[in-house]
């Protein structure tokens, strides 16, 4: 019997390769619903191949435009609104949440409430409120699949195997696209440098938190909240290769590693298989030919981000949210050239400062608080919040 | 409550470390048997720490000796017979085959058919008279678990995958004491040079094993009769770290990897403890202390005895059994300056050569053409069979 998928960010990296993978299979998958934001002409062309009954995009003029182009039984959505229609009110069992940003909070909550399992690319929904999102996971009973090359390594590697006898996780980073640089030769680089990431296609946001460490750091925080893991059993590595992808240290010493090829349709596909396997048209990994596999220790000198990441985490509360939109934030901020590469980890740093943790805040308090974040990392550091 | 062990070859290295897991555990194991062959003095320890009911020694002679040195409650067993009372007679659950050579085939058959589980260290065992063993197996129900470390390592990443899904499993090899010789360099080396590994201790047999990479073709052949694996879908890399201990590829090319510290307790353990794991006295790996990992092709040029394992493997029946017993008279006859080390495969060619295989040897038969094979490579290259 075929799944039937919605897919929320379908137009962006994660949602056109999630698109691949369901065209290499066409009869395992029916496509209910597609949200994406302002590519029209990719959403026609996906809309004419994958027939969704469901769209929707950012505002009401895209949405009368769109109507224009693709058949009049599809219905159209726009904004909040129409993202939480295509998450929560299709026939779909399976949501792939691709938002960049925290907007993919809120549809992975009525998502959850419709009774829908979730593959999750949307690192902020477990930053933000990671508390909430598994409560409702557990009394929902739908499952919660990573989609993160990371963390899908580490939900692979845990197959078969109990929680209580890991000892520890390790998530590699790549290190981004100045990995080769010290703190001094990263002033006054361009947004162009920053964009060049050696071994991975992403989107403007993800590349940038990659150069700063702040993307390992929400996938630290994502990793406590998936995997029900302390903050100290889980350690970051440096991996320029990306080929080890992460894994898992048990009790016993013995440790299990997913590897593969850079290419996200692997761990995409498989939240959308899983528990099974399906194939897909990624080159096989050829470890000889690659021949040789390097690991660095992580300095949280030289990425500060990474460390704000796990004080935040370690708090809790609300210092995860605030860490996620300051960074949000000031990423923005970096890519018009409003401020410059370093201190996008100085905005996010005055932010928490000025922030006095919540410990366990309703949903509405957390956007509350997320938004005052958003707003001080506006303002810092030239003037104050 | 304690799981019920017999070990087969208790004083060897295998055999050691399976004793050093049981006392790090001593709640959890209870010693029924020990077999060792000739060194006394340890098996006295290991009876007095242990006090298993049976015991059983090489030769009568030996017998009556250990018997004027442990209590008089131990009964003691000599010979083949005395494997096979050790292996099956006991209220052991559990048989860990640890012996050296073929020897090590008749005990796991009546361990089998007396409805124990079987720890597998043996490689003969499964490479003489793997489809026998295979039906046994499944006749008594009973499970086959490896504690060589790749085959362990494969154990591991198939735990909650299906067989159906691996695309190929590949085997990893130090490359042996002359893994940076060329063949050129191999004519002379001494018996000291050939026994001195880089990575791992081992007894005499398989450290040489590992020199000519036979071992790793008794690894090949194992692996396919204990996960069902087709030769073509086995492969060997050389991985002179010895840290990955083998890998599988899935049909989605996604890769799954067992790694660890060279310390064959680890595996060991994972067979006495499987599905569980338990903690073990490992140092645990840090990849950022060795900082590379390398991986290079398998020359079979420099190594003609995996070709050869492959080449038997691929002819099945008579075949494995034959190279097997060739590689033994050869391994000791070499260890007893005899013949040459590059003469090792030159006397398995010529058996392999001389004979003609049978397809699906009954016991009776294989045991008589494992005795041709043993006394016809006594004799080549010099005269001929």
């Amino acid at each position: 019997m075929s799944k039937r998928i919605s897919i929320l960010g379908s137009t962006g990296s994660i949602g056109t390769q999630t698109l691949d993978c369901v065209a290499m299979h066409p009869d395992e998958f029916i496509i209910e619903g597609l949200a994406a934001g302002s590519n029209l002409n990719l959403l026609v062309e996906q809309v004419n191949q994958f027939q969704p009954k469901k769209v929707s995009v950012a505002t009401k003029s895209l949405a009368q435009q769109l109507k224009s182009e693709i058949p009049s039984s599809v219905q159209v959505y726009y904004g909040e609104e129409g993202l939480i229609e295509v998450a929560a009110n299709t026939d779909a069992s399976f949501v792939v949440n691709a938002l960049v940003g925290s907007q993919g909070l809120k549809p992975t909550i009525y998502a959850i409430e419709s009774g829908k399992h979730i593959g999750l690319a949307n690192k902020e929904t477990l930053v933000t409120a990671g508390h909430i999102i598994k409560q409702l996971i557990e009394k929902h009973e739908v499952q919660l699949l990573p989609i993160d090359s990371e963390h899908s390594a580490i939900f692979q590697c845990l197959n078969g195997e109990s929680l209580s006898e890991v000892s520890n996780i390790t998530l590699t980073a790549s290190g981004g696209s100045f990995r080769d640089r010290t703190r001094e030769e990263l002033v006054g680089v361009t947004v162009e440098e920053a964009l060049s990431h050696p071994n991975w296609s992403m989107g403007a946001k993800v590349t940038i938190d990659s150069a700063t460490m702040v993307n390992k750091g929400l996938e630290v925080i994502e990793a406590h909240w998936l995997f029900d893991i302390p903050y100290e059993q889980i350690g970051v590595v440096i991996h320029p290769e990306s080929i080890v992808h992460s894994f898992v240290e048990f009790n016993d010493r013995s440790v299990i590693a997913q590897l593969g090829n850079p290419d996200m349709r692997v761990p995409i596909q498989y939240a959308l298989t899983y528990p099974d396997r399906f194939k897909t048209s990624t080159e096989p990994l050829d470890l000889t030919v690659l021949s040789q596999l390097n690991f660095n220790k992580m300095d949280f000198k030289r990425f500060p981000c990474l460390k704000m990441a796990y004080d935040c985490g370690k708090i809790g509360g609300s210092a995860t949210t605030v860490f996620n939109a300051a960074n949000e934030v000031a990423v923005s901020r970096f890519l018009r050239g409003d401020i410059q590469f370093l201190q996008i980890e100085e905005v996010i740093h005055k932010v928490i400062d000025l922030h006095s943790t919540t410990a366990n805040p309703e949903l509405e308090e957390l956007m509350e608080i997320d938004s005052w974040a958003r707003d001080c990392a506006n303002k810092v550091p030239s003037s104050s919040c």
